[in-house]
């Protein structure tokens, strides 16, 4: 086992040591955020720190970081109240960390990064067509962290679109999902099995 | 593709609703969250909602959903001011989920789930032994969030024992971790590869 200390990992150069603390918290599920300005504009981004908040009702978050390319993002979150977390398949990873480079506010990922466009009636954000699991999420609250001005986003689920049902216990599942680590290590994933609820027996 | 609507979701039968919106966040990495009471009572517990909050300082952070059993853990974490997330590799995730059974306080998960109990000097939390990734964490602050009374805790990293060095750029990469979706569906990850940083070329 190697150690590094708090103060090991002050002295790290300051790329290095963004990567691995990046890292430190696993290769994350891949979705591509999709949101349109009050203008009309589109956008897609890449985010690998997506989080369930809850079920009832249904709630999905996710973190972004202060004044990064995401930016353009939360402008659109803010205006229009809507925006679409879109899973990304192992066969879309490319296209989907292409989204990741600084495109100017006029100009779209979608057309540029080769991602269809959709639009479902009275919700204004675009769903990437490519994707076998898209979510349409209503603004709910957002959180600035006092710690690094951290911005936590959650959304209300409004829309599911799959390419496959839940199961009857309500699973859902996909082979083959992109998963990052550290903004651009990708893996993809095999099932190995659901296992029975956890008993505590004296 | 099938579409859900809000009301769909909300017409759901309650627990299978509660296994589909997790699952809609994707298969996560597993965790084992390690703290120990001020009386020296050990408690380990499954969690796959932690997130990279931020490089300089480092810090990560992880949900803790409101008044469920892992209150042993939030109740240590504020006696203590430390707590541990340790990486489950493919090989330890049956172990990994029988600690989410209901075990009473006084009794460890360490113990009754066969988990390695290992301590660092001036840090009150212990590590597992069998974890390739152990990252040792001192409290922060906590987020409730108004929405639902979910609890986001953070913690700055102060110790992490690894077996494997980060290479010169910084990445670290555990081939077989786990991951976890809607809390009991597991699945393991193969790295594919690291891209090059996205540029924007007209």
């Amino acid at each position: 086992m190697i150690h590094l200390s708090k103060t090991d990992i002050t002295n790290m150069e300051q790329r290095k040591r963004a990567t691995f603390i990046n890292a430190l918290s696993g290769a994350k599920p891949a979705f591509l955020l999709g949101t349109v300005s009050a203008g009309g504009n589109t956008n897609c981004a890449i985010f690998n720190s997506v989080l369930h908040i809850g079920a009832n009702p249904p709630l999905m978050g996710f973190i972004l970081r202060p004044a990064t390319v995401e930016r353009h993002s939360y402008d659109n979150i803010r205006e229009t109240g809507c925006f679409t977390l879109n899973h990304v398949p192992a066969s879309l990873y490319q296209q989907a960390h292409q989204t990741s480079a600084k495109y100017p506010r006029t100009m779209s990922e979608f057309a540029q990064c080769g991602l269809n466009e959709l639009y479902t009636d009275g919700f204004a954000a675009p769903f990437v067509g490519q994707s076998p699991l898209q979510i349409g999420l209503r603004f709910v609250e957002e959180h600035t962290l006092p710690v690094n001005a951290t911005i936590l986003i959650i959304g209300e689920v409004e829309h599911v679109f799959s390419t496959i049902p839940p199961d009857q216990s309500g699973h859902i599942r996909f082979d083959e999902t992109a998963n990052v680590a550290s903004v651009d290590s990708y893996y993809t994933q095999s099932f190995l099995e659901t296992l029975p609820y956890a008993r505590f027996t004296e």
